[in-house]
């Protein structure tokens, strides 16, 4: 091991509660970029980020206004001449922490039981964010930074990163490089580094279907006006078949079909049925049949009921037939599936199937692209490198279920592959109450990217 | 018209500001029974209502508690020997007002405009409690009083009058009578009074689908794990068939079939599909194949759906699979289904269709069976007169969709039958936003009670 490497690993080990502390300050701010009222919250947490860069020697350091939330942007160069430059990726905002009720400390309020980091974005993904920042700081204490380096934190990752496309389209310069880290994927387990080739795409929908101009009483309008709560479940029922199918029509027109040697690799990851039944701690697994649940999850796209509201919901009894009925509807999409065709798909089963006794409307939210990565790229051969080393063992690759837009913008605007990776766990409770972060994994997460900098220094291709 | 009647009308017309000033007074105590945050309310409202009877002559006036909300009683005596005793029943509660945003004024700030009175509470039903106040007023302002009368004020009728059968029970002497009056009941058009002889009964439900233990990351979980809000959906869709029809097992095998003759009369109220549509304000209308729209509101049993909630309901988008599903489901019951039953047939329902893959929780909530009463009664005979005196027409006989279970507590208890009437209007808003009474209509209920009063203390029946 070069001695520049083993002095950034011991800066590294070294300083690890500072890392932890500074962590759990960019967990205080509770950055939810989907509730309005958080907006001073996401201009707070982008200032702290951007004052982190400058304070640790990023040069151009900038909170730069999109017609969102702001993103922010920084870059270190290597004193080496001809050095690949490397993006950093990174989101600093937040789900909503909603049910408060089932956390067990504070969302915002980040405390350390055990092993663990409780907090909203412990693990998705300022975790994440800080542990690169950790490794910059590792890599700048030697005095040497083998490669340049770029970090692009936005600030609207959870709604979709609505105006990141236009962002990149506009900076394409400032965000030249060879190639980008996107450390927002996860671990199989803490002793299974984990690469991910193969993410899915994202549609959301709002569906709200509206019958009578108001509430009426179900005694004297119940049996002659059609309940648009009714209305709405017979539509999302037929939504999927006994096989577990998606009905719109043509939905599966497009989906590429796993390869035996995909199915091959899916199965060696080991995620069986156990796995997702500790996981969810549902009593069965459910899904499309034909496939396993690892296939199900990376590799076929699904229809999901967010969330449902019409009329009384509080407690006790009103008898009401309600006026309205709004279901969030969100489908992870697969390779080739296009997002605006399942738009339409989606409006075409509507307007077969919505009967005429009620009015719908329907909102497309968020949407992207699955995407594919190369799995022979120079980059994702530093970082398997990275992660064997830390972890004494080879990584396993994973089609994940969860979308990163961002990644099949950043190969089709700039032309950049991204290689994935993350330090969270499946059972990390993301998008949940009691989200946490393993800070064993964490920390070696940090050795890991600080390994993959210094690999993809020395490497030639 | 013998002239204490003549001075009692009088009476009335002169003093229909100061009656509406009273109602108002009463609308504008927030007494929602179903929500625990109002019981200081509802007992104000309840002590409100015997201050009342109490300045109004009634002796033996008690506010008299319950495991719920307080009952208010009452009691005048005739000075004839041998008069009949009249109970007259009326609640004093009101449902929910939400969703306030939907309120042109406040729901407890009552409001006239033009004929109109708003406020929730003023058609159902503390107008027709304050009718029969104002008509007891005004008989006894001539210094007679034809009838003993009685009066029971409920504070959970909106919830299903969990408490009354036992109080009925306890109480049977103070209660002894030989009629009750219930005005609980509507007009089907202002120049239209109605007499109700069957009411529907009801049974409420709350239930829930569980899934996984807690919210999940749709991307990490959707394809594998069953959405519970997707299973809620599912079940309530499968519980009518194509042709508007209830599939529980056995639902409709104790379900009445109209006569001939109640389709003929049920024609006659006029009440066609363009009523129910303007009220309703639905693009089209729905139902039970086989029945007239009126059929169905009187005398065919329904499932609604009156509130749905999962997941992520807020503005924006959140990309969960969450972990629980809830609905309240009522259903309205014709004669002879018993809630009982019901209740049975929808667990198992649940059993047959809800898959493995989730945990489902049943609560039973109000119930109370249907009702149908003797036409022929004399109290009967001496409201049919009422309401042709004031309003020179024969009232139609109606079967009505709602439920008022006291009815049927009335007669199994009591061994009384009620006549029901009221002068609220179809299209008052009861339950919903914006409820109002219409006055012109209401001053006339007052006269029609006064006349009601007379008539059955000069009946020899």
């Amino acid at each position: 091991m070069p001695d520049v490497l083993k002095q950034a690993i011991q800066y590294a080990h070294q300083n690890r509660s500072i890392f932890l502390e500074s962590l759990i300050e960019l967990c205080r701010i509770p950055s939810v970029s989907t509730n309005p009222d958080r907006q001073p919250d996401m201009e707070k947490e982008a200032h702290h980020l951007s004052n982190r860069l400058t304070h640790l020697g990023f040069k151009k350091v900038q909170v730069i206004d999109t017609a969102g939330h702001p993103i922010v942007f920084g870059e270190l160069t290597s004193p080496t001449y001809g050095a690949k430059t490397l993006l950093i990726y990174g989101h600093y905002d937040v789900q909503p922490a909603e049910p408060l009720d089932l956390w067990e400390t504070g969302p915002f309020d980040p405390q350390v039981r055990g092993d663990l980091l409780f907090g909203r974005g412990a693990s998705d993904m300022k975790g994440q964010v800080q542990a690169c920042l950790a490794a910059i700081e590792s890599c700048l204490s030697t005095g040497s930074l083998p490669v340049n380096i770029k970090v692009l934190f936005e600030g609207e990752e959870e709604i979709g990163s609505p105006h990141l496309d236009t962002f990149i389209q506009k900076h394409k310069d400032m965000l030249a490089c060879d190639l980008a880290l996107n450390p927002d994927g996860e671990m199989i387990a803490p002793e299974v580094p984990t690469i991910i080739y193969g993410l899915r795409g994202l549609a959301y929908f709002e569906l709200r279907v509206y019958g009578p101009t108001h509430d009426l009483h179900s005694g004297l309008f119940g049996g002659v006006v059609n309940n648009p709560a009714q209305v709405l479940c017979e539509l999302i029922a037929g939504m999927h078949d006994k096989r577990g199918r998606i009905t719109l029509p043509d939905y599966y027109d497009r989906v590429r079909e796993l390869t035996p040697e995909e199915r091959e690799e899916i199965a060696r990851t080991g995620l069986d049925d156990n796995y997702y039944r500790g996981q969810a701690g549902a009593p069965e697994l459910w899904g499309e049949t034909g496939y396993t649940p690892a296939e199900r999850i990376g590799a076929r796209p699904t229809l999901e009921v967010n969330g449902l509201l019409s009329g009384f919901t509080g407690p006790g009894q009103k008898t009401i037939l309600p006026a309205y009925a709004m279901a969030k509807l969100s489908m992870r999409l697969v390779p080739d599936q296009d997002p605006e065709e399942v738009y339409h798909q989606l409006i075409k089963y509507l307007e077969t199937h919505a009967p005429k006794t009620v009015r719908w409307e329907l909102d497309q939210m968020a949407s992207g692209p699955a995407s594919i990565s190369e799995r022979n790229l120079p980059g994702t051969r530093a970082l398997i490198r990275a992660l064997e080393e830390v972890w004494g063992k080879k990584p396993v690759y994973k089609r994940e279920g969860g979308s990163i837009p961002v990644v099949s913008s950043f190969q089709t605007i700039l032309g950049v592959d991204s290689v994935i990776t993350g330090f969270g766990l499946g059972d990390d409770n993301i998008h949940s109450p009691n989200e946490h972060l393993n800070l064993p994994v964490w920390y070696r997460g940090i050795d890991a990217i600080i390994y993959f900098i210094f690999n993809l220094g020395t490497s030639n291709e």
